[in-house]
């Protein structure tokens, strides 16, 4: 039987196209492609959309709830930022122009904060998820990727937030730079820990330690999984070093993929946190039904 | 006139092949390709060098002597490190097999320490013409680069070294992060100081500041001049901070491009360090005339 969605969910990154069939906050299918911003010029967006959710729309036109990089400058249609503090879907939506009859696109606004400047797409509809679902709570929302977020909430509004780019990092540190000839797949616990206490008690040093990398593996032919699990350690390390003052003595939730998730809730429990973990697709589709609910 | 070399020296690393046609410790000339060791089977070493240097050769035996990657596991033959402390040319120059017969080539070892992990080739011979210029120097010697060295130098041995990815995580992050959209070419004085001071006071503040950078682009258009500026302070602002042990109260020189010392030894000044500046060929080319002394 044909699916018919009652609206669609989609999470527009860089590099994904996420799409789900929604009846009320019910995901009856999904589907996705590599159709990311990135890869797109303004005139392809619809069609990638459309090509994605075509057979889950009926006679009527249908509502499209969109979040993530889709809305940026260089993306499909620009929906300017909010400032904090506001709640994280303070802004309007912004319905896009000259699309398909049969739907209505609205794109959701990401968050800007003016000092230190910092801005964040995609990373407030999660945050609006999590709300949704833990009524009342004030905390601190780490949401780890290429660009971790560090987000103060409380009284159900966004008070700062702060970008590192650890995941970025880690990406070029291991394939593109010299440190690639000594780290590879797999994976040493012990490793990560000893590269972790190192730079979160002195983060300065992790510019001498990454090199370490390196020597270790030409010395002591110290295993790639090693190298690896180091490599992650000390600049997660050096990250919690210096959000130390947003997870503090908080509540914290941890909101991303579930292996890398999982990595940082271990690391701020071993440093005392009150530390939750909540599920990342689950809390986007409940920030967008949200920001569908704004909608009227 | 034909140029007819009593020896001559190679600075022979990653990316590039320079060979000097010498008379003592005159130039008589000079020749560059890109046969760099990473672009190099060990099987073409010989030739690259023949094509360089073959037009300087007479009719008895010239001697070669050679000193960086070329002399790593994976160069032309490789050169064991010595471990420090020691002299920087305490190792004895290897003596390259199969080679032309019109040629001798040495090639001279790096440096290895054991603990803190750490290994370099090519800036022992840097430190070591620095040390036949500068009789009885001690003090610390900053070889700034792609990975900078700061080498810890008392009565003329190497007692201890530390390596830094500076120069490469300012190429990765300038051309192949989300950084290489707010990072463009000229230079912002104010940006660059502002940014060596921030880190210099909170090294551990980098992870943040550096997507700062993009944050600026985004909301305050800062122009690409200025998030140059900032990285190339913000990643040298956390080196120095790192280093502080190394270079605190002590006599500096800084041996390396003459463009990047100079960015090196003005941030070290306004720190308070006495700095002089050394050419990074001559000192190269000092110590291969060195090391062929120790030749015997």
């Amino acid at each position: 039987m044909a699916i018919r969605a009652e609206w669609i969910a989609v999470d527009w990154g860089t590099s994904n196209l996420r799409a789900f069939a929604m009846r009320g906050e019910t995901v009856l299918a999904e589907a996705t492609s590599d159709h990311g911003m990135s890869r797109l010029e303004k005139p392809e967006f619809g069609p990638a959309l459309m090509a994605l959710i075509g057979d889950w729309l009926g006679e009527g036109v249908t509502d499209v709830v969109a979040c993530g990089m889709v809305g940026a400058r260089q993306g499909w249609a620009e929906a300017p930022y909010s400032a904090v503090p506001s709640a994280p879907l303070a802004g309007n939506a912004v319905l896009v122009g000259g699309t398909d009859a049969r739907v209505r696109v609205f794109i959701v606004p990401g968050l800007k904060q003016e000092k230190p400047a910092d801005v964040m797409r995609g990373e407030e509809t999660q945050v609006a998820g999590f709300l949704a679902k833990n009524p009342n709570w004030d905390g601190v929302i780490c949401l780890p990727g290429t660009h971790t977020k560090w987000v103060h909430v409380s009284a159900d509004e966004v008070v700062s937030f702060r970008t590192f780019m650890t995941g970025e990092m880690f990406a070029l540190l291991s394939k593109a730079s010299v440190l690639q000839h000594s780290v590879g797949e797999g994976w040493d616990e012990a490793a990560f820990e000893d590269g972790l206490s190192t730079t979160l008690s002195r983060p300065e040093s992790i510019g001498a330690e990454l090199f370490g990398i390196r020597a270790n593996d030409l010395l002591n032919a110290t295993p790639a999984a090693a190298g690896r699990a180091r490599l992650s350690g000390l600049l997660l390390g050096a990250e919690l070093a210096a959000a130390r003052p947003y997870w503090l003595g908080q509540n914290i939730a941890v909101i991303g993929d579930a292996k890398l998730s999982e990595i940082y809730a271990k690391a701020l429990k071993t440093q005392g946190g009150f530390v939750s973990v909540a599920n990342c697709q689950e809390m986007t589709i409940a920030g967008l039904a949200a920001a569908r609910n704004l909608l009227g």
